[in-house]
């Protein structure tokens, strides 16, 4: 089974039960610190093992002054010290039973270091560990409560970051969190000296705990392996993918920072299309286009009908639905007809995008469910372009009986705007800034959808 | 002189002395009470009267049952009455001394009631008045702290958002507000039975607390007009607009709600580009443009140094850049290595974009100051992908130093990212939410200037 050699081990590293953080520190402003207290607030359940030479106790735990000293066998290390003491304290953990490494210590390859890079992959090869980073910001896999990582992020969520930057790692789960939505893990990936994007990718395709992934690459470790997995993969699961390096100067920057050659960047927009892979790009785009993935069930019909308190925007998210693949189609006269007797005010103009001017939450209900009816569309953004009472349950009631084909722009509504969003998250509707965000990401999803389907790999 | 005559009169509204409320109501769930008090509460100075028929108070200020019985001249009359109600207020209020009108009311045009409409027209043109609306969300203006619309905006900027959908103006102050910016005014257009986005650009122009102006248009009202007043003002002040109707289907939209003609929409991307006019496409980017061009001073050089401590945000940035049409310089040795004396990190990547890797706050004063004189780039993009004590201070520090030729990209950071955004955005330096949006305002910026400075308008 090449798949499973190839990811083989990441599940000693997600569905670690027991962890050992090398270079524990008792000083707050230290990552050996930040890592062991988001290891115990965010919730870990199995044993955690501070190593420091200083011993003592941090977090009310006890300290072990190396790794040989732990009683016990443990299952991963985390390693937050100097770069020449990680590859001794692998082989360490190694006889104590650990079957995986997070190496968040930098001074390796990007450090000019080549030869203690290579000493870590000995140290992989000769033990079997499988290995993250070095030079990385950890994983944190919210199933297994183990935020060896930082910021500590707690809100479980579906979707799962993995990324060649923590920043981009950090401020995807930084929204989500704002948002009310969660992750289900973020994965830093460093020098890449062991596990690298295609393992991650393998291993979230058959976790039931993500619905989509969420990758920023500068290049793949392994080219041809990467479009086979990949290839396969997104058959199961959508990912969408902001790789950078699309410019000459931007390649020649991604070379410095990973040392991963780009490649020809063309390559990779071609498999993305071809494949269904929706390729972002910018950090903004990734993160709606996951969440539109995340949070939406499509056909794969492009007909969008869309419904707004806001003439303006209105117009805005039709314009942009066109530019994006999707179609708005006209309101034909037996919809409007019914429209007419919804009860809907005088002012509004009963068409496709369809303005109901300042009108109650329940307008936006009974609009929905009359063109649902008739079939007008195959997926609805609902614009809130000011705070409207009620618009909450009129989103969640409309979700029940229509199902999960429901995005929401919500826009000046000041504070309003903020719960508003936080509870229809709740609901599992996803609710975007603005209405081109909104489209963009349900242009997305709906392409996404329809190459899975088989329904045509040629929409764009 | 046509340009006074044309948008004579507007000081008379934007400056009035005094305002009648027609329709002010006791209820705070209606308009007529929301516009009163946000008068009242947005710290107007003016003289206030409340239009009731039912009398009594509202909000501590007498009420008159009419128009004609308030006792003394008044120079703005704001209608939130029933449309048919509105002409005789009009000429009521014109018998009083009133200049302007500003009619909130809806019911006309929009509402298939041309007649009413018509009535509006001739009550401005018998009278002379000036008349904003009707079916329009009212007008906001910080320097006579005047905020006849919703929601009530106090905080005091720079730029002024002239628009035609009430709720792209409340986003974009609503998203100023957030960011501790503030605004000049706002403007809500609606059916422009008189008043019209000409007007209001001829006014603005000539308004020194307006540093730039952000649009949002579906069409001109006299495309002729538009184009000669925004070929001369252009020179004077920036104009960044967003347009709709780019697509068909958005044709049809907008022409069902303000029912101007969208026009041919290659003509205005034509005009745009010869005149130095930014266009935006979507809400998002009308806002982070028009920021940049009133926070930043530019040369119009289109060189950029990125100063990250995040690779991957540095590549990001440079391919954007290099998209945007700015130019990211390579780093000439002699500035590498001063760098490399400049006491940064070991890990740091001496080029451009330039990646302190996990730094503190000093390493960025440091390396711009010897970017800076070396002369490297026209204008900087600091991107601090981590929450970094006394990035603030850094700042503030380079930006007295060196100009107002520094933008910054904060992101990943949290809370620490909100308090610091504000903090320097009272610094005077902008702040963006991703190295992109950084990037495509920058390059908006800095093509405006230079269009602006004679310096070719054929960069596009």
């Amino acid at each position: 089974m090449k798949g499973e050699r190839m990811s083989g081990g990441l599940d000693r590293l997600f569905n670690a039960g027991s962890v050992a953080v090398v270079g524990a520190s008792t000083n707050p402003g230290k990552l050996g610190h930040q890592i062991l207290a988001n290891i115990v607030l965010g919730g870990y359940q199995g044993r955690v093992y501070p190593v420091n030479p200083r011993a003592g106790t941090i977090l009310d735990l006890p300290v072990y002054p190396s790794v040989a000293d732990i009683p016990c066998d443990f299952d991963l290390v985390v390693a937050v010290v100097r770069a020449d003491l990680v590859p001794g304290a692998l082989r360490e953990a190694a006889a104590k039973g650990a079957g995986a490494g997070i190496i968040i210590s930098g001074g390796f390859r990007e450090a000019g270091r080549d030869d203690l890079e290579d000493e870590l992959r000995a140290a992989a090869i000769d033990t079997g560990m499988r290995l993250v980073g070095p030079n990385c910001q950890g994983i944190n896999y919210r199933p297994n409560k183990l935020c060896a990582s930082w910021p500590l992020v707690e809100p479980s969520g579906s979707m799962a970051v993995i990324s060649q930057s923590g920043t981009v790692a950090a401020t995807l789960a930084g929204w989500a969190v704002d948002e009310g939505l969660g992750i289900s893990a973020t994965v830093s990936l460093g020098n890449q000296v062991d596990v690298c994007e295609t393992d991650m990718i393998e291993f979230f395709a058959e976790d039931d705990n993500t619905r989509v992934m969420a990758l920023y690459l500068e290049g793949a470790k392994d080219g041809r392996r990467f479009l086979e997995v990949a290839k396969r993969v997104i058959l199961e699961k959508p990912m969408v993918i902001l790789k950078s390096g699309r410019t000459a100067a931007g390649q020649r920057a991604a070379a410095s920072h990973t040392r991963s050659l780009a490649g020809h960047d063309g390559v990779f927009d071609a498999a993305c299309r071809q494949f269904g892979i929706v390729r972002a790009y910018d950090i903004e785009s990734l993160y709606d286009s996951a969440k539109a993935l995340e949070m939406l069930e499509l056909t794969g019909g492009e007909r969008i009908a869309i419904i707004t308190s806001s003439g303006g925007c209105g117009i805005l998210a039709t314009d942009e639905a066109e530019q994006c693949g999707l179609t708005v189609p006209p309101l034909p006269p037996e919809v409007a007809a019914e429209l007419g007797r919804a009860g809907l005010l005088p002012t509004a103009i009963l068409a496709n995008p369809l303005d109901l001017t300042v009108a109650p939450a329940e307008h936006y209900a009974a609009a929905l469910a009359a063109m649902d009816r008739h079939g007008l569309a195959d997926v609805y953004l609902l614009v809130f372009g000011d705070p409207i009472p009620g618009a909450t349950e009129v989103v969640q009631r409309l979700k029940a009986r229509i199902g999960a084909c429901i995005a929401v722009a919500y826009l000046g509504g000041g504070d309003v705007e903020k719960s508003e969003r936080l509870s229809m998250h709740a609901a599992g509707v996803p609710v975007f800034p603005t209405p081109e965000r909104a489209i963009r990401a349900i242009g997305d999803a709906v392409w996404a959808t329809k190459c899975r389907l088989g329904k045509g790999r040629d929409l764009r």
